[in-house]
């Protein structure tokens, strides 16, 4: 597939241009805000490159599309496409940025950082054991390239790390894979439950009540959707203590809205979808090496599986 | 050389005897708290096991002193010890303690922890993207067990580490190991800043103001000795931006006075010497064990270096 004409929208298209700006490529590109892409700037370009797709678009002279985050959720779900598109997806730094992410919190956690904050306002001084990583069951939803590097990360500290995946297939480092429906059997011994999961048909509200319910007094971190989530489990399950604290980047609606009650919760964390930001340094890199692997016909390694949904 | 009878003293007796009382053993032990211990039970005992000497007593009939702390500048800091006895200290988690410490005040930094904890107290979305790791450059003062610990930690995240030791000699994993008097080819570009060091006369008060100084901005963590830091120094780089945010656990007087005015700094962050706290299980594995050695003649990991100081 030869790639001439590309079309870059989205928050970042400013920066990424800066960037491209200071490189040596032949291809010719439109750098626009969202609201002024019309249908003449997608029939002029081979490629388009963005985080979502124009509402009310045709986009059937586009070979492919580049998504600049990890989730394809907002091309893919609910959407029909013509399956000779190549749909791409950006996979630079995600894992390692969501497992820097989950890490802090998690350690934040078992090193009692707020317990000593307050201390240290009341100027007291009260030790207390923080609990190491290798006393610590992980269970991580996604077996993928972040799920997979949250795992290994976890694993480097000891900590006992299982995965969930669709296939339930064995993969290293997990310990054990599940598929989501055998989960019962060890999900009452975990201490941390990570989603890093895409949206899909099958996990739309994956995380409801009755899933809450199998577990005990986790920590939950949501990486993967917002929609994957039902709030109301949430705080329901926060209520009976089957999680002990949440800690949310994704949601169904972003920006969160200032009326939602997430907000208002001590036992909720809430940070704005900030744990696989794409820069615009990394989207660059990403997704001219994607292209010369297309021109080259080499085996793309972040081709989204249309079928699949991720 | 053979141990039959020992006393063991200190903050956690009570924890250890409970333990003891577990174990098949053919010892005869006398567990005490520090006040109730006499000369009698120091004449009697052919080993010492506590996280400091008593004060007056006198140690001539003993053989064997085994520290619950890492550090043992309470027994060696100022002090002169007969030649022929074995000093040994606990070893077993510390190095895996301070490296889970010191990522989790780091990571919180990374991770803009406080960033979005006062936004969501205003609900208020924005986005700010996290740094990673592998974009710092991480010194740490000391490359003996601990420190080398602390610096696979960082560097399995691909974080830059350097070191600082008194030979100067290289070891893996640090890049470059550093002497002292010259860090100064490095130091100004450094982001953070782990002291592990044992303290020594040559280590005491190693932190002035002429050390931090050679800092721009850094985030100074403090997991050796209080002693080897000028309090005033650290208020110092404080104000003038040497040092970005301190975090300190040990201190020159434990526990911390209700009016040290170094509780009521926002940028630093007290804890109560608990980065490498000695919980009852670890010590007794670890004396345990470090006395089967000392009858087996087994050569020792953990024995003092009395000249040394550590």
């Amino acid at each position: 597939m030869e790639i001439s004409k590309i079309v870059v929208t989205g928050r970042i298209y400013k920066e990424i241009q800066e960037v491209i700006d200071g490189l040596e490529t032949d291809k010719i590109f439109r750098f626009l805000p969202e609201e002024s892409v019309c249908q003449e700037d997608i029939d002029w370009a081979d490629a388009y490159i963005a985080f979502k797709p124009i509402p009310n678009m045709d986009y059937k002279n586009i070979k492919w599309i580049h998504s600049l985050g990890a989730g394809v959720d907002s091309f893919l779900f609910d959407r029909v496409w013509n399956d000779k598109i190549l749909i791409t997806r950006t996979n630079c730094s995600f894992g390692e940025r969501i497992s820097q992410y989950s890490l802090s919190y998690v350690l934040s956690d078992l090193q009692l950082h707020e317990n000593f904050q307050k201390n240290q306002l009341n100027k007291q001084w009260s030790q207390k054991t923080p609990e190491l990583l290798r006393e610590k069951n992980v269970l991580i939803f996604g077996t993928g390239k972040i799920g997979s590097e949250v795992a290994r990360t976890f694993n480097y500290f000891r900590a006992n790390v299982f995965g969930v995946s669709l296939s339930g297939f064995p993969k290293e480092p997990f310990k054990e894979v599940f598929v989501t429906n055998k989960i019962h059997s060890i999900s009452s011994n975990m201490d941390i439950v990570i989603n890093t999961l895409p949206l899909t048909d099958k996990t739309y509200e994956l995380f409801d009540f009755d899933m809450f319910n199998k577990f005990n007094s986790i920590l939950f971190i949501n990486c993967g959707r917002g929609a994957s989530i039902e709030d109301k489990a949430v705080i329901k399950a926060l209520d009976s203590g089957h999680i002990r604290k949440a800690i949310l980047d994704v949601f169904l609606e972003e920006p969160l809205s200032g009326k939602n009650i997430l907000w208002n919760r001590k036992d909720i964390t809430i940070t704005p979808h900030i744990s696989a930001i794409t820069t615009p340094a990394e989207a660059v890199t990403c997704f001219m090496e994607t292209m010369n692997n297309i021109e080259a016909n080499v085996e793309l390694e972040n081709k989204v599986n249309i079928v699949k949904g991720y």
